[in-house]
């Protein structure tokens, strides 16, 4: 079966992050298939469906959403990623077999940049290498939260020169990268930042740029539990967070 | 003296790059700053009036060009930088006397992505600490080079779950970041991929976005002489190269 899809990233929290290659993807596409990944992330499903109806032209496509598989965190790490992906490709050769033509092009509405920590690419992959389908897809980069987390506190992700990793608070609660330079941290279940010994400085953002946005900057020692406290009350209030920050070893201690 | 700007990144590459807040945020300025960085360079410079032409409605704007001092390599990397530094300071201060008025907003186009190798924040920051000026500026976030290359290869950045590094040519050519993750190499003149020891997969963009965009994946050991071949073409023929890359572990030794 023939098959041609479009990984369009959307960008992460203000509608207005899309760009014009974005905008005319939307519009060459027609299905659009909008993830639903439980009903306590309902306002990121909102959030795609309304940037279909506001950067679509004309009504001559479909909306088509899907339930992602729920990863059980029961097993070994790897062993949960690896049974959640094989149920999110069986997931998504259904939508490719049932929910489009040949004639057709689809497209998966991606949250920030389809290519930092997203597995989208990835399983497209797996399913053409399956054979199953003979599938040709393009990307189209988004903004990152981590581009918008830098642009809304207006500072450099980098020093002059140095490195900067991007990694998981899973990774962080192990052990900061020791690269010498910055690190961003994303998808942090645990305040990994609670537990870092060194004092650096932070800049964390919760839901960036969008309506609930939240932002702290300060030396860690100073705003951790600020920042551990306003984490536990979103939790409380919205049922989920969607955090990141940067930690940087300030240049004197400053935090610009 | 009061003044508001803003720093807007443009995208790197591909005018479509450009996202809605960027172009609002362009029709929003009344003077723009297209930075001239050397006759070599004069297809950015076109590219970003063009993003102006294209984007800006109507015509109540001003275009500004102005010379970005050139970085002296002669004496020691940090202080060529302090210099450099202060030269692109005192640049601006005098483009924001000069300039601009007080109830007019100015703007620097900035390639890409402001938070990412720019220094565009740092020396607003450091003039607005020099008291100079009273200086109130916003940053909108811009598609990096990073993110077109993924997009380009089709290419997740990371491997699930693991870190990335995003780092210079210099700093790799010294020694590769030991975090285990997966390596980005921007602003690298001297081809630091071919003295990497560890065989790696390598995804090499050179123009990404542009009509000149040169892609080249595959293993290193295969593919290193043909990429060092094209960059020494590509800087023959148009004096001056812009090229990224992912270097990564590939699982089994795939590619994909
Ligand atoms: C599965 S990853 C997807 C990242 C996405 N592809 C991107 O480019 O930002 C989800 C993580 O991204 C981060 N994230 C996404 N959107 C965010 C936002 N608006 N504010 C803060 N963090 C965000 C959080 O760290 C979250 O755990
Ligand atoms: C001074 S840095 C600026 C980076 C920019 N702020 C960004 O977000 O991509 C310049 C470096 O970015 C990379 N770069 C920028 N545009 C590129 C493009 N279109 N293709 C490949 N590399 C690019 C190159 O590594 C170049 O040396």
């Amino acid at each position: 079966m023939k098959r041609r899809m479009l990984v369009i990233g959307i960008g992460a929290g203000n509608p207005e992050y899309i760009t014009v290659q974005a905008i005319n993807a939307l519009n060459r596409a027609s299905v659009l298939f909008i993830p639903n990944k439980g009903d306590d992330k309902s306002d990121l499903h909102r959030l795609r469906r309304d940037i279909c109806e506001r950067f679509i032209e004309g009504s001559d496509y479909r909306l088509v959403d899907f339930d992602v598989p729920e990863r059980s965190k029961a097993g070994a790490y790897s062993a949960d990623v690896a049974d959640w992906r094989a149920a999110v490709q069986s997931t998504y050769e259904r939508l490719l077999s049932d929910e489009i033509g040949e004639d057709e092009i689809g497209a998966f509405l991606v949250w920030g940049d389809p290519s930092l920590y997203d597995g989208t690419m990835g399983i497209l992959d797996a399913i053409r290498s399956s054979g199953k389908f003979d599938l040709e897809f393009d990307v189209i980069p988004g903004i990152s939260s981590v581009s918008a987390l830098a642009a809304r506190h207006k500072v450099a992700l980098n020093r002059i020169g140095e490195p900067l990793t991007i990694t998981t608070g899973r990774q962080v609660s192990k052990r900061l990268p020791d690269t010498g330079g910055n690190v961003v941290v994303m998808l942090d279940t645990r305040d990994a930042f609670a537990s870092v010994t060194e004092d650096m400085d932070i800049h964390w953002g919760a839901y960036v740029g969008t309506e609930d946005e939240i932002l702290i900057a300060g030396r860690l020692s100073e705003v951790r539990d600020e920042i551990s406290r306003r984490i536990a009350e979103a939790r409380d209030e919205k049922g989920w967070v969607m955090d990141t920050y940067l930690l940087s070893r300030g240049e004197d201690g400053d935090i610009d």
